[in-house]
């Protein structure tokens, strides 16, 4: 089994250097928009992992695809690594430039290119976060689920395949793409699938970019499915005497085909940190937040299957939320758990775990974890998207006591060799990055990682597209 | 635009040799299960699709993962191409072994390898059919949806991208299948994703595979989605003055959310024909054969507002098939439209389309369509997933009679031009094959089909597998 990668493991990459005539080149192209000003330069540098900060040699801020493939091109001429970045929300090193090159900021293509609401797809650029993509077509009536806890973008959450809380009904961003517009490692503009609901058209691109984490093209242009806002919604929390409960009632629900929109646990110290967080007073006790869409009839008929099976299961004080302003104040809460997790333990970083499993083992792999943490004596928390399978337990470590992230990093290593024998993954949602590059192979065994960068040296062969990420060349 | 490859316009494929030193070693190792006999190499090399007999030049009957593995490596050895086989569904061409070759026959490997009720999953290898899975599942409470017409095999549905008449609900077999067991290009065995709902972990090998036509490699083993059989099952016929009506009915339904499992489309034409195969007695006016799922109340309630939809839109005698029997009776009339046409126009072979469109202009091909269809004098039907956007006009041309051929050909490119136009797929679950080459490079654009050769080359450099389907490099 392949331990993580923490500071000390990391491979020993190779800095390239930036030619001066490449930056020159983008400084009269870009003006003020490029630039190698420290300040800027470490803030992309940077995401919610506890790697320390690993700046670009300069950043440039594309405000058009064209744009983005002239500086694809350049760094393709002269052999310099691209990191797109959009709001630098993610967990696993994704944007470090360890091996230098120039950031693509995103963060400022913030067009909704084209909404078609009689078609319920919408086409994007890939800085629109998923919070300015639902206020701009709420009025349409319509929404889109996929919420990692960050107002993350969505190219960001294409990138990493990103789900969050209302996957278990609505599927993650893979179920969820339509289509790219995708520049290629030669700085070429291509454009995969189409605005038709499926398609057997020859090899799927678009879901060979989701979930490629940059490393095989910059995605600049994203087309996604919408849904009709539900006619009726509703939210509860249910507490439990323990986790394993909490569990198993969620194994009930899905094994049931009840078509639950967000089935969310927090433990205790999760429930604690959001109180504290947020001015909440929930009961601290391990609990399932849920949330139920439908028809009024539809909406009350699940409430009422999962309320009997939680009963069964020991879940005590069932409570509604049924107006928006309570569930908008629950869910921004959950949202803020990690933050929350932080804020509770100042001076830490959070040490992430991601698996998923088959949903029957479940409590399983919870049990033994919460085991092992409480063993371990440091501060975690765990939150988790139980209807699919998925949870975080969340290790928070003093910023640079290198006992405490080792021991986590140990743990974590543990947690995944566990879902691994139980036919699970290491990441259900946040990507393999720096951090799960041993993982991935030990999950998918060294012939799928091989036929993985068989395809990448194919399409980047100068490994310029975020280079060092998902597995070394 | 390019034209669709018929007989004529295929390109000059070199027939590749198989050495009697492969084939020497491959009836060592499979003796009678390897066979060149001419009648049993010609069953191979032929598929629904209206393209003359092209036998492989040996069939091999694999009965197990290891086994397709050594076939492969031999060939890889030889540089002979190989050839998927199922059970021989195909509609584009996909199994003619047009640079010869060895085709690989699957449909001995019918085992189900682990059923996991619990986590509504289950592994099957790749010769199982649809039906044989479903009835494997049944008393499990469980059912797969994904549906087409023939009782393919669940390997040959997963390289083609498959759906069918569940797809509106439940997906295509891209949302459904959750990994795969894989013979790559050099004879190796790779698995793909896991058990879990979701992964981010690494880049999504499963779905490069699922749609790949045997380009890639060979699927042995699929691990797949299921869902348990729905509380509540109702059918319902509903009749319209035109094709028109009931598309525009369709829209509505769609775009109000309705969760309906099955909306399907059928033409004077093919409900004269399935009346006259299934000796059903159907009024002679263009349908929509419904389905919905859901608990009794919820059910009630979807029917209750198609019901309106459908009255609103001109819909005339709506009418349930609520009995299981007549449910069966119904679906497995509209699963054989597709043989009930080629009956009732006897020593015909169809040229089908299978675009697929955003919803919103769906009434629009459709219209434009049944036009130069009536114009042309051809004998024609249309049935449609148009849920999905999806329909298929299937063209009845005499065998052998070049002209009528070459005019379906014509019209069958003016539709797909049709529906690129409007942002649509030549496409929607036949896959590309032989016949479609011209239309994928018209729909994805030059720079993504030098994409997909790309990771064809890198994937599989000698270019054997099922080489000359979806592009030729």
């Amino acid at each position: 089994m392949n331990a993580p990668l923490s500071n000390e493991l990391l491979p020993p990459f190779e800095i390239r250097t930036l030619p001066p005539a490449m930056l020159a080149a983008l400084s009269e192209r870009f003006g003020a928009r490029c630039t190698t000003a420290a300040a800027v330069c470490e803030q992309h540098g940077r995401d919610e992992s506890p790697y320390p900060v690993t700046p670009p040699q300069a950043v440039v801020f594309c405000e058009s695809t064209d744009e983005v493939a002239a500086v694809v091109a350049l760094a393709n001429q002269h052999g310099v690594p691209v990191i797109p970045f959009g709001i630098g929300s993610s967990l696993e090193g994704h944007l470090l430039a360890v091996q230098g090159g120039v950031s693509i900021d995103l963060s400022r293509m913030t067009r909704v290119v084209r909404l078609n609401p009689e078609d319920l797809t919408v086409t994007v650029e890939a800085g629109v976060t998923r919070e300015q993509l639902n206020r701009e077509i709420r009025d349409q009536g319509l929404f889109f689920p996929i919420d990692p806890g960050a107002n993350a973008t969505l190219g960001g959450m294409a990138a990493t395949r990103a789900s969050g809380t209302n996957a278990v009904r609505y599927g993650t961003m893979r179920e969820n793409t339509l289509g790219l517009t995708v520049v290629t490692a030669s700085g070429e503009v291509i454009r995969t699938g189409t605005r038709a609901r499926k398609s057997a058209a020859g090899y799927d691109l678009t879901r060979l970019f989701v979930g490629s984490e940059g490393t095989l093209g910059v995605m600049t242009e994203i087309t996604l499915k919408l849904y009709p806002l539900p006619e009726a919604v509703s939210a509860a929390i249910c507490h439990f005497p323990d986790i394993a409960a909490a569990v198993r009632a969620t194994i009930q629900i899905i094994q049931m085909g009840v078509p639950i929109a967000r089935c969310e646990l927090l433990d205790l110290n999760a429930v604690r940190a959001v109180n504290h967080q947020s001015k909440l007073s929930m009961r601290e006790a391990p609990l399932l937040l849920m949330e139920f869409h439908g028809s009024e009839a539809g909406v009350k008929e699940q409430a009422e299957t999962v309320q009997a099976i939680t009963g069964e299961m020991g879940g005590e004080d069932f409570q509604w939320a049924s107006t928006p302003e309570e569930r908008t104040k629950l869910w921004t809460a959950r949202h803020k758990a990690y933050f929350a997790g932080m804020q509770i333990n100042p001076g830490c970083r959070t040490v992430t775990t991601d698996t998923c499993v088959p949903i029957s083992r479940l409590a399983e792999i919870i049990e033994a974890s919460v085991r092992e943490a409480d063993e371990s004596k440091l501060p975690y928390y765990i939150v988790g998207h139980v209807g699919d399978g998925n949870f975080h337990l969340a290790y928070l470590v003093k910023e640079g006591d290198v006992e405490q992230r080792a021991l986590a990093e140990r743990l974590s290593l543990q947690m995944v060799q566990r879902a691994i024998a139980l036919e699970g993954t290491c990441t259900g949602e946040h990507g393999i990055g720096l951090h799960k590059m041993g993982f991935l192979v030990d999950e998918a065994g060294a012939g799928a990682v091989e036929a993985m960068r068989t395809i990448k040296r194919a399409l980047d062969p100068k490994n310029i597209m975020n280079p060092g990420k998902i597995f070394t060349l």
